[in-house]
């Protein structure tokens, strides 16, 4: 962006009729909004939020709270309406898009269902890659073909979210990996451990570490290994985003691994990028650190499905709309700083 | 609240399908919006946003960044809908009610500004009460009348908002005296003092404090040494709604110290009362944990007018529909935790 519009998106902002800076994160996220639209009066238009689901290998060496078929089921409850990814973006007037990035089920033809299926769920990562080269190419290319789809409505912007039991593990593993830090600071409690299934999930992801200690840091080397493939479908998704001047939400843990890979990848998406809410699943914390981010939100929720970016599209909104809509001092006749 | 019925919420939000406790502080408010409500299925209803205006006889002794006349100004802002609480109000559906309660000015009869004025200005407190105290019950009785005349409309939610050049000064007197705190913990830039400035206002509180430093720690005191008609009032109507069983949003740093003062006449407020942002002035995070609550978000903003609760809205319809419209692990068929 060059140097003299940015100045004149941060003129309107500070002319407007408050102190300068007195809506804090909303004129960062506005300044942002202007400058990816390269325009002073920026819209939201047709929001989307795209659920990935997969299916994960290392569910069946019990990382998880939950039994493995609950991301088939849970996909069926985005189905019918029933979730919380649903509830939220019905209010807040968001399209859901859920994708079958590779579940174990077969969920025949379902006009709520989008079909990207990679394979029936991952490999565990344990004994080997959790996905051929072939798979983790798939993955990257449908999802650049879905962002384009959804673009295509007139869209621009979206919120990434996931599901998929056995995820965090993933997540950790393939944070770990990318940013060198131990892993114990990326592994956390998913949907609900206990102390003692804490420890244990740690023990099998460091067996899993040990075992694939000398595939490098490339991020498609270590997506391959480690990923899902609702992690390597929504990071392909959010790099097409970014190439396509969109827009990008990023929800919880799962989701800004996504981005951590897609980064790695091309730096240019953190320009295009809004991370929506901070977990309180472990990892989540260090790596918004590493990434030198702020979210947005601080709710303590930790669910994915996209649940953190749907709750705070409102303050998106807020955003735009004080940057459209609000007096300026000279406009309202109102005093400026005397002092 | 009865404990069966306590039980029966939180059993309500830990069957939906997710994690228990995996929706944060959403879930806290639905438990507390439904205890208020007494019901399993509550409601927003018409939603209010009320901003108390007045002027401070203390603003002659600058210690604000902006002019005195910019309290009257903004009124008038708000009367023409340009001003940040305009905006945010009409994008969430809630409806703003502009008080006057106390400007040094005279508006006529406007029907955008309800006409509750109490005086034109406060008097200068480092010289003399800043009130009568025939001024504060009128304005505590105006605060009740006008909540009472708010539910008539049917609705069942309001945010308390405020405008006041000077008004930092007064909150911060008032947190110190009825906190025990020390002074320079409660004076902050308010709206964007420089380093030498807030000092000279440091200064000129310390000496207001001591001019007054017989008067005790009873709130309605303390309100009438050192309050503003718009602090006094919206304590007033604070504690109306609490009476009626209302949900009552508390805005910024001004909000909570009116707060503060309806907690001390009466502490049942703390149960319809939620916090919507932690402002960014200095003395609010103490308060804040003086109070042992925690806002729903945290957006660095500084404004006032209520502008905390209007972003914050969203997030308790958020809270609201998950726990009336999420699906059960029962009805959606989806497996609970195994372990």
């Amino acid at each position: 962006m060059n140097v003299i519009f940015a100045d004149q998106i941060q003129r309107k902002i500070d002319f407007k009729t408050k102190p300068q800076g007195a809506l804090g994160t909303l004129e960062k996220l506005a300044f942002q909004i202007a400058s990816i639209q390269g325009t002073l009066t920026p819209e939201l238009i047709k929001p989307h939020i795209i659920v990935f689901a997969a299916s994960h290998g290392i569910a069946a060496s019990g990382v998880s709270a939950y039994p493995a078929e609950v991301t088939a089921q849970m996909v069926l409850n985005f189905i019918h309406g029933g979730a919380a990814i649903n509830v939220f973006t019905r209010q807040n007037g968001i399209t859901l898009q859920v994708v079958d990035a590779g579940v174990d089920y077969d969920f025949g033809k379902n006009e709520k269902l989008m079909d990207a299926k990679v394979g029936f769920g991952t490999k565990n990562f344990l004994l080997s890659p959790a996905m051929t080269a072939a798979e983790l190419d798939k993955c990257l290319r449908r999802g650049r073909e879905i962002v384009a789809r959804v673009q295509a409505t007139g869209c621009n912007v979206i919120g990434f979210g996931e599901m998929g039991i056995g995820n965090t593990s993933s997540a950790s593993l393939i944070m770990s990996k990318l940013l060198d830090v131990p892993l114990e600071d990326c592994v956390g409690q998913g949907t609900g451990l206990k102390h003692e299934q804490l420890s244990a999930k740690l023990a099998i992801l460091r067996e899993a570490m040990q075992n694939h200690a000398d595939i490098g840091s490339d991020p498609l080397s270590v997506l391959q290994t480690f990923g899902g493939f609702e992690i390597a479908m929504m990071c392909g998704a959010m790099l097409e985003a970014a190439d396509r001047r969109m827009i990008v939400m990023v929800d919880g843990f799962i989701a800004s691994v996504a981005y951590l890979c897609a980064f790695r990848m091309n730096a240019v998406i953190s320009e295009y990028s809004i991370f929506c809410h901070e977990s309180t699943e472990k990892g989540h914390e260090c790596l918004l650190r590493h990434l030198k981010v702020e979210p947005v939100l601080h709710l303590g929720m930790r669910l994915g499905e996209g649940t953190g970016c749907a709750v705070a599209y409102p303050i998106l909104q807020s955003a735009v709309a004080f940057f459209n809509d609000m007096a300026s001092f000279e406009s309202a006749g109102v005093s400026n700083k005397s002092l």
